[in-house]
């Protein structure tokens, strides 16, 4: 294998497509996103990229298993054709990240994607009943046009930056030309957090656009309402059955 | 050195070998298991694999030292032809763990192997009396195959995926065209555990197929239940000797 | 990108320019020096460094993202002209940082640079009423110019060594035939220290010379020694504001 | 400067030397040993090794730094010649020790050493009186002739292997077809062990064979005994001065 190896299964023509990312964060809020938007609407899995920058690892699923990649799917029937990065790990090491951005970038301009969306969550340390989103982008006119659609752009948030793909993609797309902004929904950081992932998907709904239902994510954020109740409940005494624990990411 | 350096001590005819891996890991399941076929068939060291993705050490026997390496052999004696991988080290960095598993896919594919089991354990955390053996593969055929020997595949099992050489000899041997399969034993994860490499090994038995005794195995077996016992006594009270603690691994 | 990828943004004219270092490290005590003679100059940016070796993070202010980088300004308005390195970040890999070094030197030799300041704090575990400077440097000569303004050569200090940019400056820089010297001002090694900063730039503005005035250095130092204050307060049972507390770094 | 890079400061002509290296490690018995040496015959420093493999730091003495290195001094007073190596660092990272190790050979096979001496502590857990050597070689020849000076090959000793450059002198010079052994002084692994380190010397004395004192080597132990001494006074609830406690390593 070489450093990268990338699956090419299919190549459809698209029109002006935006690249939307969501790969493991805080409280998986992007990947919950990216995995949503994988379901509402007819994707096609167009790239695989394995790489030795990847962990050493295969999942398994039913017995079958996959070796460590990230996926890249089309979306034709939505209102504007998308370009959706998902998968379940980041890179392993800080060159390497670098590196896998840009095999990203690479593939997203092989498909004349432009604008790039990053989807991730942003800690508070606290349950947030009404998550907001948080924005950062690479230029002052797509601050502008976000903050139309009530995205919060604040002074020194978030406080460490934007790390991994999510930052990277920001970072050097801005050096290659990409619009790109990253969506951040507010989230405890000690859940996976189906409502903040709403939230931000709502927002992008908005500003790509495109539309969506929210019925199966509405089902987990209900899901998980009740797990924090029994967590609350267990805080008081009360043990929870193990079924309600397996949501805890 | 180079990155990799292989010491190739012999290179005998082989029949439509399987590969068979046994590296250390959970339990020590899978070198345990490979171990008990290189004693109990005539083996021959074929090949002996260096790397400075190892760890930078020589382990010492009797003072002899040896630098750390992965060995493989040609067992002939047995109903089909074996190449069998053992060693006392893993990589030490991600892409290290990508190219070993390549050098050694290379001296497979040299042997003219189609066939490739990984050995090893899955952690329970608790003592398990029967253990069962869980698979996973890189094709529906083979999860097939391997059910009717009584392999479980469970549906999210193991959590965390497959790390490691034993993962990616499915993940990148699937890539290269190798039939593969991994072969989980049931085990604690806190000792050493010979009664799982034994249920792994008569899968395996039966599958290949071959046929191997299990004396050494289950006297080593009864070995360890004689350790629990006395670790059971311990957390009674009872102090036991340094000799009885020397198997926990 | 490249491992190094340099934005050449400006190349004025400099005369006999020294360059002075100070990214993030013990107590800020560097950032905060050449970040004040960024703000007391007229300073040009005149390079930016990006590097695979930087974290893989964008910082963001008010929304907008910064990929990761050194950057590099020149100061023409001074007695003597500067060439200041600052940023947020240090190398994430022990070659990154000598290879990171290296890319400076690149650039400082570009400019004709002869004499190199690392500037940085060295931790005394305690709360330091009055800084003495302490310094490391590459010759004798140097040592003797030094302690004729009042910078201390220790015995056994800094105990461990210099370690990241400003150590490799000096070793790497000496192999080169730069003249070079680290100026370390006491400082607790819990605070952020604009004091102690500015001990190190009076020190400097003597040794290279130039002048410059000290107000808003003087200020964040009068900032931090309430927040002090309010810490003891808080050790004796006093709650302080968190408005206090954001400058403890 | 490149991956290793080499100041050539002498290139004497020596007869069938022997290399010897104590490099920093348990109880810096090695360490100390070597620089014994160092301070016993006439040495002179013939090689200095720099790389990015070593950490990316400088060490400091009376204000003078000195970049991370590793030295080897030729002895030539002795009964046969010797070529010393020592240093404060091993490398940072696992390719890092084999490709330093590697170097170290090249230079040593450039003087026609034939014969490599690793020396290290081997850690006991507890205080020892009297240290035993324990040893382990690349050869049974080399375990023959140093059972009859004294050195102690056991059954699973280290248990651990040899890590670092002491074991991969002995791993990696074999494949280059060197003698090589390795001598450990039992030590605590608590402290600086200057006892070991001289009954060390003392076997490495008799098998080279040359002739040293012990004078500032007892010295050194006995401030040691002292510091022991008052550390278990310390245990039973006397508190020992600084002075006595900057012996701890």
């Amino acid at each position: 294998m070489d450093e990268f190896d990338i699956d090419r299964l299919s190549t459809p023509d698209l029109d002006d497509p935006v690249l939307i990312e969501g790969l493991p964060g805080v409280g998986h809020v992007g990947k919950l996103a990216a995995e949503h938007l994988l379901e509402e609407f007819d994707a096609e899995l167009v790239r695989r990229i394995h790489s030795e920058h990847f962990p050493p690892q295969v999942t398994v699923e039913e017995g079958r298993t996959q070796l460590a990649s990230a996926e890249m799917y089309a979306i034709r029937d939505a209102e504007r054709d998308l370009l959706v990065l998902t998968g379940d790990h980041q890179a392993g090491d800080g060159p390497g990240h670098y590196r896998l951005t840009e095999t990203i970038l690479d593939v997203a301009a092989s498909f004349d994607v432009a604008q790039v969306y990053a989807l991730g969550g942003i800690p508070t340390g606290e349950l947030v009943d009404e998550p907001a989103v948080v924005g950062a982008a690479t230029a002052d006119e797509e601050i502008e046009s976000l903050e139309t659609f009530g995205v919060e752009f604040r002074e020194n948030e978030p406080a460490g930056g934007i790390v991994g793909v999510s930052g990277l993609l920001l970072g050097l797309g801005e050096r290659r030309g990409f619009e790109a902004a990253c969506l951040m929904g507010e989230t405890s950081g000690y859940l996976v957090d189906p409502k903040s992932a709403r939230v931000v998907l709502e927002t992008l709904e908005a500003a790509v656009p495109f539309e969506v239902g929210y019925d199966t994510l509405s089902e987990r954020a209900e899901e998980m309402e009740a797990v924090i109740k029994r967590i609350r409940q267990m805080e008081q005494g009360t043990t929870p059955s193990e079924e309600d624990l397996r949501y805890i990411g």
